[in-house]
């Protein structure tokens, strides 16, 4: 059945059956008023955040089911809140469908949106639906919070700073590569990077205790890709950083991807962007003794690939110590092909 | 010159310019990195809302430009914190951008959403920037807030409620018929209808004053029609209304634009939508000794159009006397032709 034969208030009706009731005290009211009320105890700063995520711009219908769709809309709005070290509130949903899209497909997108609201504790309160005449179009915002004077933003960088990074890196490219060039990579195990392409997973609890415990100078997700967040954090605190070509974390099955496919696993760390991992600054000494405990608590590796320096921009030392400017070359809208 | 020659960071900033610095103090961080930080004195609830403007469905390039595009993009956002009694915080804009879409006219259209920031004090403190293969579109959402439990919902009409509404309905509607059918209008005074389409005004500080004053039992602005709103109220409030046709305010301009077209001016005021004017529900008496001083203050009529009954659905009560169930007729996504 299509969205066009059940109409808007009716549709909106069935997926408000699919969520939950929210769970939280601080949802005063959910969907169906004009707005959501909420109510959150004193003491915090609010967070406010909305990306979109558009077909065939930000995913294909072959490569994803609707639930993975759904997943990646909410946790690409979640990592932006852990991004500033903080919590989801709650999150509201716009829908743009074409009007034959089938209303099954609505439905897997909003089980994939609640599975996220689950594990991140972020329940959907509210949003809006409404026709288009190109492809579907899902913009999220959320509310967060964290606590008063503690956001973590991207101009806080100091030289002298390590840079350190969460996970490992490229690996999102390598699943989208992995799913383009499917048939060239056959008998090659994939599943893991085309896992981490179709369903990131937001470094929320990582954030926060970093935030608690590191003393960090500055915070960014690599949503766009290493260089160009970087570069985002060198242009708003006016430093420049110099990333360890050597120390980058990549995955063997990334390695491999690049390998069968005759690309640098470097330039998928690099620029390579969906990573969703943490790249954050903090003052040198800060970390190291925290990555066992990090490690242990969250299963996941923790590691210094660089320094903030005078200067501008982000240069790239190479494991034979030459040094050459880094090119920002990470997701630009328009200025790139669709994936 | 098109967004695709400029690219996704060199537009933002460019965008960025031409919203000046908020002057709200609660703005702690605001466009330009993960998240925009706010901090709220304690005591308010907070309120949470999203609305999608999709070109050739909410609006079209040959009937305004593109500041009134801006305009209205943040008009209906700020019109639902309205709808909730509260006031405007931040919002952030999510755009989607054809690639050969001038920067000028993206320019223009932040013209019109700052216009509506600085009018309405809802500083814009973030957005993202996307490609779309389809048409623009501009998905705002805001966070309000509201002194604590005191959000007027659309759930509290109880039996014996007077309905009232504020302004003049189907003047929007007027509008939208006048842009269509401007040839066969040649000679009629139409500017302020189509300027009630182009430019919706949210009652703002009307509904602040309505929810301080008077009593409120529920309240909802008019955006999909009197028809269909007014079933939303009784709906999530478990009752019935009666519309009183005879008392429904409609301005000589809408009348006579209807007249030309050979239309029902009562069709457009009960279910022409985006007249943005507030319908509430309010106790018997409570409402028309603030009649006065409402319309001295805001230089708005406030008029009482029924009452709330048992049973369900909206009954409209003609002149003669004659009672019928009123079908819900108002806007609705998937079984509506477009604008």
């Amino acid at each position: 059945m299509q969205v066009q034969a059940v109409g808007e208030f009716a549709l909106i009706a069935r997926l408000q059956q699919r969520l939950p009731p929210p769970q939280e005290a601080r949802v005063v009211c959910g969907i169906g008023d004009d707005c959501a009320v909420l109510r959150l105890p004193a003491g915090s700063d609010l967070l406010l955040t909305t990306d979109t995520q558009e077909e065939e711009v930000h995913f294909r219908r072959a490569w994803a089911t609707p639930e993975d769709i759904g997943w990646r809309c909410l946790a690409v709005n979640v990592s932006d809140i852990a991004a500033m070290g903080g919590m989801p509130v709650a999150a509201v949903v716009a829908l743009s469908l074409p009007p034959d899209l089938e209303v099954a497909f609505v439905e897997g997108l909003y089980d994939g949106l609640q599975a996220v609201a689950t594990a991140y504790s972020c329940p959907i309160v509210g949003g809006n639906v409404s026709k288009t005449a190109g492809k579907l179009a899902v913009t999220i915002s959320v509310l967060g919070e964290v606590p008063r004077g503690q956001a973590l933003r991207r101009s806080g960088a100091r030289v002298g700073d390590e840079i350190w990074v969460t996970g490992t890196l490229g690996e999102a490219k390598a699943g989208l590569e992995a799913l383009r060039h499917a048939p060239r990579l056959a008998g090659l195990a994939t599943e893991r990077v085309c896992e981490r392409y179709r369903r990131p997973r937001p470094r929320l609890h990582e954030a926060w205790y970093l935030r608690e415990h590191g003393g960090l100078h500055s915070l960014i997700d690599l949503s766009d890709g290493l260089s160009s967040d970087l570069a985002h954090i060198c242009q708003a605190s006016g430093v420049g950083a110099v990333l360890e070509a050597a120390q980058l974390p990549l995955a063997e099955e990334t390695r491999r991807v690049a390998a069968a496919l005759g690309a640098d696993p470097l330039a998928y760390a690099l620029h390579g962007g969906e990573d969703f991992e943490l790249c954050f600054t903090a003052p040198p000494g800060r970390i190291a003794p925290l990555q066992a405990d990090f490690t242990r608590r969250f299963q996941c590796p923790l590691t210094r690939v660089g320094y903030i320096c005078a200067g501008r921009g982000v240069t790239l030392q190479l494991p034979d110590g030459r040094c050459h400017p880094l090119p920002v070359a990470g997701y630009d809208h328009f200025q790139a092909a669709t994936p």
